[in-house]
């Protein structure tokens, strides 16, 4: 049988509210605000008798009425008052038919039936992110693999790597997989920062750079110095420097729930009762020779936050690892935190809401302009509430659904070598069932469902990606015609885009290990990596010139098995953006958008023509990806039936 | 457009899998404990390559691999281990089929969509709710308007009140709605103690016993003594005790969110800046006399939990007024916690979970065989994790999903008088616009989407009321011929059964005012009446006959506008409803239900025939609510195709 789905939230024929500035009066309340939301209706919607705000003020339902705003380009709008009465604050749409029927909107769409709290638009009145979050588009570089400065030679091997030359392959199973060592440095990436400028990227991501026993850096031996193989201090310095005056910001990489076994804090309470960073770890003998550590891998024991002093060594106050880094000489722009979904969680303890309340409060002492972002492999929804991570490098939101949608069918199972069937997967945080296979409509339904328990503020924040460090290349199992969807998605749907360095040249790898290959530096010229490094270019920028890509609503127009339609809006400016891996020809009802009639095609090859009746038709042959822009638009202001 | 609902979970065609005994190893596991889940493959369904579960132990996916037990019935049943990682260990299905579609069950249904934690089945390693929890049919009483003995002539009457003759209509605007005093007493209830036996109930609820300055007694003046207009300590004492020699256990009304502003405690504090008591309530200014109420409400004074010397005396410890009732003389079984969604919470602050884990830490010091229920009155799912509550009085899982399928069509909205529009919701904690409609199948899908966060094993203690002292009485808007219907889903759906007292004499009552009507003694034998007590006798008595009812698994057949059937299970025995409003004739497919053949009509009028080819088809006329008793339910033992 059948499995269905309702109607995607956007649906042309429905009544439509998001959380962007067309349709919410401020993105940055105070608690205690009141802020004014508006709904708007098409014409061929049936009469309404009454439109309400339904809230959840404390935990008690609470009503607001809305008033009838006018008539608009096909659409009435109705607006209502919502007070901002808890810090994330709920609220839903009460839609009273003249026939009573009635009808709920919230961020999964319409219902016909009560619908939960938890899909509720909801606003914030926590601090605000960084005002560039939504200007940001990030390249994440591992070190080790983007590229070797001169002084490179120099630094020392350590202990624990096996030397690789920079074209060697790299290795997916142990000892190689953590131990292979190419050595890039910090100077090697500050003497390619032309190149992501080039890319037109403005958020330097780096993973690790704090010394460790790994290629990957995730079990630092201390959080006080950059790894001397790295360049140490003053290549971190002189990185960030140069990549300020380039107008790029730079975030660093922290692991909030295990160190490695070789930190210093852990040396020095392992196997010493009483040690001051005794608490530091989950000892669980009397002796603290034994330990919790993540999923039972004994190099990264896991961190007891309910220490104080760990607090204070780490996360809290101006002289706390987290403060330390953004201040100068350093000045770091921000955060990513490794396993912050796992942070402070052990069996029946829980303070996770803590540890990031405290990091992001230590944060904003510094400078409130800085971004913290959370890893949340899976669903973010419980952990993305406002208070403390501004967006989740999360996977189910649109990596996974890209995947499941643009992807080859995988068939069998992928098995990166012994011992790691299940526990390194074909794609980071899912077995190793292959793929699952979803049409265009499915990938809509997917963004939507793990979108709809997230304000619309800290979706902004959530990274886009098409891959990371962590899974195997997109492109390893994406035929090259779908790049252009796959990049282009990531840079039209809301959210920040992010390119994992190396997919610019269509590096392939199989996964989260082989995908960590150094970058081909000289092949830009080789074909098929210009056009590439091109479509990246043209992508980014398309996204960069146009905030309505950053800022403005969402409204999915269409869907079906293979093409997909939706428009970005604000009041300046509406972008449309067609997705098609296959021939299409989609009409959308009158009103669906306005302007269809002056429409300039931004990207891609499709044409989009109005008819007169108001109908758009959207065409396209074979697999496309193309946008156009759109006039913004217009809310009446008041003066009812302004256009009718 | 026609909005789309998945199948519901339990379709015949479909896997299935929930909370009950047949599927899960055990309903009280320990932290860290191993628990077998099995799911169940109908014969018809495509065949599957591999079946996994899927849990997120601290957050971070875990997976497990189910091993084929065998066959039986026209099921494959699978089974995996889950370890319980946390207090409330979420986990879904993950079905591979051959064909390499990827499908994931959880306990919103099937879905072919990757899905989100919340609605995750859930083991819970909480402390266990007490034995009889899910043996239990509820009584609720209003003490004012339940029966005078013949020593209410003799209490005062306070100088709040209105005094009323029984016979008097209620008043549904005020004064008279919170003064007018009818003088119901305990002893008067503890006269008619059979009539509760008569009925079949075995839990009483009361609703507030503490001295107050309204009818309702939610505004408490003091915790520490039953209000002397309704007998005092000693008439309580004898209530329970003779209550208790009936079988009949007893729970109490409890306040957390508020006291009354005549409290002791609020008048030490009131205007006596460093009063002892000045931290118990939200003073706003420094002479206390400004402060936060119930929404807004003077008399009802916020509690503000983070006060040390509150916990005290209110919930913490063997000498608080939680566990003060709970020891002998009194004796009570538990309570229901009023406005115990919003307890603890005002603006930024959240201290909810914190307030109702130290109220059931104090209670199981007591006994642990006492129940804990929460009044939660929208969606409770966010606080039903089993660390306190054991369940909510909460409507939208059953009562309004009722309402909208079984009542007449409201059509315009009702308003209760003047200034009561809004603050006076026509059904509790809904706006006046009516009852929505729903049909058969969205009375389903509404009960499946409130339940789907919560733990099968809290969803086992969510009150099924009708209605209550806060609503309009169910039959107020039902036809005579649905009443059946009503409660027998209230009997034979998961949940505690819930006789708001005087819906066995048929009583109705626009509102939640008009509700709390004095019973009608004396009416036993006229006609209707003798009807309807004899529908109540005989649904609990069908109840109480068979645990099926209440721990037994639930899978939903069928569902269309007009008809509903449903089985609940167990290895002993399989009770089949039907519910329907019209004619119905309902083919449900070979395996869908076993023993059709053996099929012993419970109660009601229709027909079950099986088929030769093993289909199963149910037949009824008009208005229907019927029951089966077939065989229960084999698990296969692990001898692989048992009955191939």
């Amino acid at each position: 049988m059948t499995l269905l789905h309702a109607p995607l939230p956007g649906h042309p024929e429905l009544p439509h509210h998001d959380g962007s500035p067309l349709h919410v009066s401020t993105q940055t309340p105070a608690l205690g605000e009141e802020v004014r939301v508006r709904l708007r209706v098409p014409d061929a919607y049936p009469a309404l008798r009454a439109v309400r705000t339904l809230s959840n003020p404390d935990h008690e339902p609470a009503w607001t009425d809305a008033v009838r705003l006018g008539r608009q380009g096909g659409w009435t709008w109705w607006e209502a008052p919502v007070v901002v009465a808890n810090p994330r604050h709920g609220y839903r749409w009460l839609l009273v038919h003249e026939s009573g029927r009635v009808e709920w909107l919230n961020q999964a769409g319409l219902s016909d039936l009560e619908t939960r709290n938890t899909d509720d638009f909801a606003l914030v009145a926590h601090p605000a992110p960084p005002a560039w979050m939504t200007e940001a588009v990030m390249y994440q570089v591992f070190p080790d693999r983007f590229a070797r400065s001169a002084a490179a030679d120099a630094h020392p091997v350590p202990d624990w790597a096996i030397p690789a030359a920079w074209d060697d392959p790299v290795e997916p199973t142990m000892p190689g997989r953590s131990q292979q060592f190419y050595g890039g440095d910090l100077d090697g990436i500050r003497e390619r920062l032309d190149h992501l400028v080039g890319l037109g990227v403005n958020l330097l991501y780096l993973t690790p750079f704090f010394p460790a026993a790994s290629n990957h850096r995730y079990d630092a031996s201390n959080f006080t110095a950059v790894d001397p193989l790295l360049g140490g201090d003053e290549a971190l310095i002189r990185l960030v420097d140069e990549a300020h005056a380039r107008g790029i910001r730079v975030v660093g990489d922290l692991t909030s729930n295990h160190s490695g076994d070789r930190h210093e804090w852990f040396q020095a309470a392992l196997g010493n009762p009483g040690a001051p960073e005794g608490d530091f770890y989950y000892f669980t003998d009397a002796a603290c020779t034994r330990y919790e550590s993540w999923l039972g891998t004994p190099t990264l024991p896991k961190f007891d936050w309910s220490s104080a002093e760990l607090r204070r060594r780490f996360i809290e106050g101006p002289d706390s690892v987290v403060a330390r880094w953004l201040k100068p000489p350093f000045s770091l722009d921000g955060w990513r935190i490794d396993v912050a979904n796992m942070t402070g969680r052990l069996g029946d303890v829980d303070l996770n809401a803590d540890v990031r309340q405290v990091i992001r409060r230590t944060m904003i002492d510094i400078d409130p302009e800085t971004l913290l972002i959370a890893e949340i492999t899976n669903d973010a929804s419980g952990d993305l509430t406002g208070d403390g991570w501004h967006g989740a490098m999360t996977y189910p939101a649109f990596t996974r659904p890209l995947w499941a949608w643009l992807c080859e069918p995988s068939g069998a199972p992928y098995v990166t070598g012994e011992g790691h069937e299940r526990t390194e997967p074909w794609f980071f945080g899912q077995p190793v069932d292959g793929i699952p296979r979803y049409d265009a409509r499915r990938f809509a339904a997917a963004v939507t469902r793990f979108a709809s328990g997230i304000p619309w503020r800290v979706r902004l924040g959530n990274m886009q990606t098409l891959d990371s460090h962590d899974t195997a290349r997109f492109a390893t199992n994406a035929p090259d015609d779908v790049i252009p969807a796959a990049v282009g998605l990531s840079m039209t749907l809301p959210g920040m885009p992010v390119l994992f360095a190396g997919d610019e040249f269509g590096l392939t790898g199989v996964d989260g290990e082989a995908s960590r290959t150094p970058m081909p530096w000289g092949t830009e010229s080789e074909p098929g990596v210009a056009e590439r490094l091109d479509l990246y270019r043209e992508l980014i920028a398309l996204r960069r010139a146009h905030p309505a890509l950053a800022t403005g609503g969402l409204r999915w127009l269409h869907a079906d098995e293979t093409s997909l339609v939706f428009v970005r809006e604000s009041a300046d400016e509406s972008v449309l953006v067609l997705a098609s891996t296959a021939d299409a020809r989609i009409t959308l009802p009158a009103g669906a958008v306005a302007g269809a009639d002056h429409a300039s095609l931004l990207f891609g090859d499709a044409a989009l023509t109005a008819d007169a009746d108001g109908e758009s038709v959207l065409a396209s042959e074979g697999v496309t990806f193309a946008v156009w822009l759109l006039p913004g638009v217009a809310v009446p202001t008041g003066d009812d039936d302004g256009d009718a």
